[in-house]
């Protein structure tokens, strides 16, 4: 089963990476960029093929591994 | 205007921080996962109300420095 895991920041949390882009914005002269936030995705494949196990093994991968729970949040998405 | 840009590497690169992830589920006893490739998502907001020249000007921000066209994708999704 295909899914992708997107990890994103809380929203309360600093995001330095993500103003350094938009900076880098402005000095690449495109404005009205007005905020950046930086994310992951992990694109998996698993073996189990039962939507609601899949999904349960998913949840598990992410909290141990894949996000930091403190400061970030995670969705699961089921492709196929 | 918010969107979101996801930028994911092409299908023949090789992506040895996900070989990595795939290989620590194995160490934490999570089996099954038969592959794992990383990629990166930002979260934009920009001044532009109209929808095609938003548009027009995300493609520009991920060729400019976003992406690495010569190793990644990406795709953009207008949010509101």
């Amino acid at each position: 089963m295909k899914a992708r895991i997107t990890v994103t920041l809380k929203s309360g949390v600093l995001d330095p990476q993500g103003k350094a882009i938009q900076h880098t914005f402005e000095d690449l002269g495109i404005a009205g960029v007005d905020k950046v936030r930086q994310g992951k995705i992990f694109d998996i494949e698993i073996a189990e093929t039962n939507k609601t196990k899949a999904e349960a093994q998913l949840k598990n991968m992410s909290e141990k591994l894949l996000a930091n729970m403190v400061m970030e949040n995670y969705t699961v998405e089921i492709l196929d």
